[in-house]
């Protein structure tokens, strides 16, 4: 079904003005579009008004928005003639993403939405069928959603438009981003910074991204911002972006014949593809210097063609027209009338032949295949997607000869590893963070990539690591690095997002809308897997002794597990092999939200790679080298741990036990895949009861130290037989401190207080318990009063290493790649 | 202690230059700030340098920011020269918070540190605890944080600097409120658009926001955005910001004497204050337009005044001078010499006396008393909050004849209560919404007050219920409403922000900031208590009708659920009577946050007010009027719900079960209060278990219907004994519909399913219950035929009303101040 256009990028147009029929037929097709759209939003029935409008042919339940519509037809219809001509590959990214019914009208008109949906018909039967799946259960959403052929970006929170717009673009030296901006939007914050994206768009390698403002002037119930200040500071806003801006006014003028309005509409659209053309040219010749690259102001009237009045209030051009101007269509009689009215303004019998099909002098209209906005491939990603060629992620391994026999700081591991993958893939994975990436320990990609900058260049020696092309994308605004991200993924790419992880909650209702889009595009045949959206979160709640308590949230991973199981993961690798494995096997993922957690301290390793590989095949394992179990019994105690401070606490803990008291029975698990706790059948991940209660048996104690706040492991486990036995010890936002130490004490997830756990928890300790629980209270008293001293941690408790490692310790205990220096926030 | 002095706002200035005497002072204020700056990261002794620096006098673990912080200093000491002369009542917000050394520097200086920590003296020995605290375990954090005096923001998370300040200024005429903006927080989303806040200020009632943008350059490891375009673009941006730049260039020639650059600066800052006070003059006289407010960019190198180069490579004016440029000061000879160097090129002998004591001319550069700006009272909101004034909510009460007898939408509702709130409290109390404030039914309020708006009006025929003047602020971005309402109540005001359910999570890591504001100043004495943040969440997950899979998500709750449960409240109100009296207790309340949850859309009234007041007041209870319960017996089930929409369905059920199963004694539990679920021990709220056995039986199956995602309902009850008997029903992310009772169906929740999960559970119900259990899969099934074949859902499921109330059902069931009519999104 799928036919392919040869595409011919950056072609200047002919010169030649738009000949009267073609802007005849522009006309009938945004007269089409808006039909469809009205009866998408209205009609139940009678869809080509072959009898008089009665109630029974309306919704019983109006739901919809017709304001933004007609513009967002509008724009559709002309692109489609100028990129027709310049066979120019084209996706249009439509920020008043609510305008749903405008998009699915567009790709009913050329064609595309039957193609993808053999029950939609071009016919009149088909007709009824697309009118009365709109906003209907069982139908489709009234957004524009996963659903609509052509779209890499959901309707719904607006903001995003713009980021998702130049995701798209990096990479893409030959399409085209037409994006529509709602006025609304614009108002958002993270649209508001996404304009600066084109510091970081490179004019050969990238695509081009053309923002058009609707500007039409209302939200909901209030005019916009945009709408309501000067000329001259709108104008001044958008050189101040750092645009070239194009402003059109029409549809206000109701004198101005339509064929008026699409000839000055079509010579500006020229003007501007010509414009991008250029830049295009200069590009190619080497000059990639950064253009003021045009954009369209284009103000409209809201409801653009709609009832002028309805009871007697200003409706077109005005918040009125937001969603359903005429609510009681279905109760009252006049409404009624109205509504047929404006269904006959757009003479659907010039539009639709006999038996329903659109007039084939409209569909010539847009190009052709896959250069059809709603058809082309860069919307539906999965197509295009290619494997990342990946190196051997064992070979980036470090030397562990003993459990804690060397120290890495395990992002900058990582990011030897992905040097190597920059290096094999460099047009279709970037990395994106705001201004973190060295700080998260990932700088060796700078050996073979720049960040990617085109604002101005001061010299080398201020301005390291930085091109007008490279792999790495860095912004202050953990939104534009998601919107970003988003939008390269959606289009076929790999990528990965690193952050602190107190501030990933910035992007909470972003992941929400992307996590949504996976699951949705699940049950979408059509739609092609994408790769997953994969989080490094470094600089996480233990380590924050610069930043303080504002820094200090583990909460991102409770938000993401209340997504559905089948999108999302979360990893806690305890150390530098097992996040080489666990990053590995994500960039490998398809289709899912990979979150994974790994402090950038410099911290014991524990697994050799052979082990590591091991460990994270199985998610969560025993420690066999870490316990003190005897073959054939059960444990007395199980200590379990989930992250890599909590595990070097846990480590530490059986440490004092087994010097403590030899003869207990401790069972050591550690978990890095954190849905393995859940039960099988909530998570695909999920443990047998059986496999569960092998590793943390039935009934014996369990001490958990975990990463994040305490619940989530209850929630995970809350099933398991021994459920009321786990006792989690985690994140309780108990202040701040500056040392690491003090920091875990503060929570009590320190090693004196995991072991405490234990004695209160195991009776066979009998009448040893008061003086060992005595002696720990004593060492946590100590370890305080040293800190608070001193301003360090008592030194046997920094520098502690895992007895079997400690004839290394002395020698080297230290792996070469770790540097010391300052610690960038 | 404190000293109230003479303000007299929005003076002009003498006319007359700044003499060098008074330069001299500025610089010597400077100096000793940017001493005391980086004595406090580095030192641990020796303040004063009175011998040679050692190793030992350099903190073991070298913590902090120094690249914001003398470019805070310098705008700090040149404000408290112009101020003072003005008597100008200011306050000072720090976008750079993580430059707090200088915020606890200026605060020393002037005197106000020492007033408020009696143990910082001002000599030799407080100058060392002043030096040692910072950043330092058991010490103070090294952003501005609440310990800073004169902060009302924290360091930490970028972004709202603009949007804090401007909620300072709304209805404090007399304020100006000096905004540093770091040009890294530039970047983020939030700040981008928090500029426009200049189009919602009134010039005559609200204060006076001057916006300084920091432009040094530099962020963590890269160059900013707005330092890399060209001068004319950045003005232009200002410029369509609404905004008329004034630019500083200073310290980058080293040619140029201190006096002359402090020469210029004064000027520029005196030009800049004698606009402002022409503005507020005009404004005075009865022009209330907007003006072109002023703004100054201040460029300057970033760690101003430190090491050029350290290593040779390039420190000062680069972004190495971020955070701590001499990181192995206590290491190397070379290091610790430059430090040395460094501290004494301020010269401390000439700024402190041989006690330790500041120089009192330096000092005296400052305003006196609480117009120092460190002890601004606004900056300590609580000191001026007053209580609002508030109706008798009882007489806002809804008719409930019987329970289910009088259908409202309860914010509709609470906006006739608002709107006694608004007219009572002119001056202190705002309504902060995205564009939704109508659309989420609080429209009544617009009989006693306006949006304010100062963009352009074009007429009534579509500018409804607008001024220049008004008690309801609505852009749309969560992050200004979120940013401006704190700022209002961190400055001793009320308010609230009604926000749709969903998109409230793109405030989610602003709620966190706030939240441990809140928390941190319960454990600072001198902090006074502020006004509780409110949110009324509406067009919650279950009526997204119009809006489809990208609006749902419940899970804001658990998010502000993981925050310590001191500061978070969580209410759930059933109806309008219900929602009523959960409101006016909010409004009255401190320091919390309190989240509140209520639908929109009509539904019916179960609680007279005398009944909701008794039942808010006891948080959750048994509606007895609902169950079947026998006196003195246990009964066989127990239904609860928590939520508007699982309430209704919750008495549906139970009134299918005294239909079809009338011997069974169930019992039925509704809850408004979440954190009553919680263990005594957790949340201050929280029931006895003896008092939760009580209500939910020990033993019992509870059927709990639930609002948000199931979760969380485990998780609050989870050390309760019968807590392995509830089973939860809440939303599931199933996908999405268009009609309210296919929502719930598609989520389980409806009243057949929870029916049938009180078949599954109660073995009594004997051989009856296959018949039952098949009764009820076939009303789902007709249920959801119906709403696919129809569009609508089944009369007799959309219309049931409580059997008692089935005769006012046919009469008179909607409550007057219902209309119908298009809902808004």
């Amino acid at each position: 079904m799928r036919t392919t256009t040869t595409a011919t990028a950056w072609q200047a147009g002919s010169g030649a003005p738009v000949t009267d029929d073609t802007l005849d037929r522009i006309d009938r097709w945004w007269r089409a579009a808006n039909y469809l759209s009205v009866g998408q939003i209205y009609l139940l029935d009678n869809p080509l008004l072959r009898e008089p409008l009665t109630r029974d042919h309306v919704k019983p339940r109006l739901l919809g928005h017709w304001g933004t519509t007609p513009g967002l037809n509008f724009l559709y219809a002309h692109l489609n003639r100028a990129i027709a001509e310049r066979s120019q590959s084209t996706i249009y990214v439509t920020g008043p993403g609510h305008g749903g019914p405008g998009l699915v009208a567009s790709a009913y008109l050329d064609g595309t939405y039957s193609e993808t949906y053999s029950d939609i018909t071009e016919d009149e039967e088909g007709l009824t069928r697309l009118f009365r799946q709109f906003s209907f259960p069982g139908g489709i959403p009234s957004h524009v959603a996963p659903e609509t052929p052509g779209s890499i970006h959901e309707g719904g929170e607006l903001g995003y438009a713009l980021s998702h717009a130049y995701g798209a673009a990096f990479d893409n030296p030959d399409l085209l981003v037409a994006t529509v901006i709602g006025d609304g939007e614009a108002e958002t914050g993270p649209l508001a910074t996404s304009w600066h994206s084109n510091k970081f768009v490179n004019p050969a390698q990238d695509g081009v991204v053309l923002p058009i403002l609707h500007l039409n002037g209302y939200k909901i119930a209030n005019p916009t911002v945009l709408a309501r200040i000067s000329d001259d500071e709108l104008e001044a806003l958008m050189v101040g972006y750092g645009h070239k801006p194009h402003v059109f006014v029409g549809g206000f003028d109701a004198d101005e014949p339509a064929v008026e309005v699409h000839r000055r509409f079509a010579t500006l659209l020229d003007e501007v593809l010509d414009e991008i053309a250029e830049i295009k040219a200069r590009a190619a010749q080497g000059d990639l210097s950064r253009p003021m690259w045009p954009m369209i102001v284009f103000r409209t009237p809201k409801g653009w063609t709609g009832p002028d009045e309805i009871d007697g209030k200003k409706t077109t051009g005005s918040w009125r027209a937001h969603q359903v101007p005429l609510a009681s269509a279905r109760d009252t009689e006049a409404h009624l009338h109205v509504l047929e009215q404006w269904l006959q303004s757009y003479g659907p019998s010039e539009l639709f032949d006999a038996t329903g099909r659109v007039d084939p002098e409209i569909r010539a209209l847009a190009p052709q295949g896959d250069l059809r906005m709603s058809d082309n491939p860069h919307a539906n990603g999965g197509i295009l997607l290619k494997d990342l060629r990946l190196p051997d992620f064992r070979e980036f391994a470090v030397d562990v000869p003993k459990p804690g026999g060397s120290i890495s700081e395990a992002p900058r591991i990582l990011g030897n590893y992905l040097t190597e993958v920059v290096r094999r893939n460099p047009d279709n994975f970037r990395i994106f963070g705001p201004d973190e990436t060295a700080s998260n320990r990932l700088q060796a990609v700078y050996e073979v990539t720049d960040k990617q900058w085109n604002a101005e260049f001061y010299g080398a020696d201020v301005d390291e690591h930085m091109s007008r092309a490279g792999r790495v994308m860095e912004m202050l605004s953990e939104h534009q690095c998601q919107g970003w991200l988003e939008g390269y993924l959606l289009t076929g790419r790999h990528g990965l997002f690193t952050s602190y992880e107190a501030f990933i909650h910035i992007v909470d209702s972003m992941f929400n809308q992307h996590a949504k889009w996976l699951k949705v595009t699940n049950d979408i045949p059509w739609r092609r897997p994408i790769a997953s959206l994969n989080y490094l979160l470094s600089s996480h709640v233990w380590r924050q002794d610069h930043n303080g308590f504002s820094h200090q949230d583990p909460g991102f991973i409770d938000h993401v597990v209340n997504k559905k199981a089948e999108v999302v993961r979360v990893y806690l690798p305890p150390d530098a092999n097992t996040l080489l494995s666990t990053y590995h096997h994500c960039l490998r993922s398809r289709q899912y939200v990979n979150v994974v957690v790994s402090g950038k301290q410099p911290a014991p390793n524990f697994l050799t790679m052979e082990q590591a590989i091991a460990h994270c095949t199985r998610g969560l394992g025993i420690w066999e080298w870490a316990g003190t179990e005897v073959d054939g019994e059960e444990p007395d105690v199980v200590l379990a741990a989930a992250g890599d401070v909590p595990t070097l606490e846990v480590l530490a803990a059986a440490d004092i036990l087994r010097r403590e008291v030899p003869e207990l029975k401790v069972r050591v698990i550690n978990v890095v895949d954190l849905m393995r706790l859940q039960d099988e059948r909530e998570h695909p991940h999920g443990l047998s009861d059986r496999e569960f209660d092998g590793l943390f048996t039935a009934d014996r104690p369990v001490i958990f130290a975990y990463h994040g706040y305490p619940w989530l492991i209850h929630r995970l486990t809350y099933r398991r037989n021994g459920h009321s036995n786990i006792h989690v010890r985690g994140y309780k936002e108990e202040g701040t401190t500056t040392t690491p130490f003090d920091m875990v004490m503060l929570n009590d997830l320190d090693r004196f207080h995991l072991v405490i756990d234990v004695i209160d928890r195991v009776p066979s300790l009998g009448t040893r318990r008061a003086g060992l629980r005595q002696k720990m209270v004593d060492a946590r008293l100590a370890a305080r009063q040293y800190t608070r001293a001193h301003g360090d941690d008592l030194p046997e408790v920094r520098d502690w290493v895992w007895p079997d490692a400690q004839d290394l310790a002395a020698t080297e205990q230290v792996d070469a790649t770790v540097t010391t220096g300052g610690d960038n926030e």
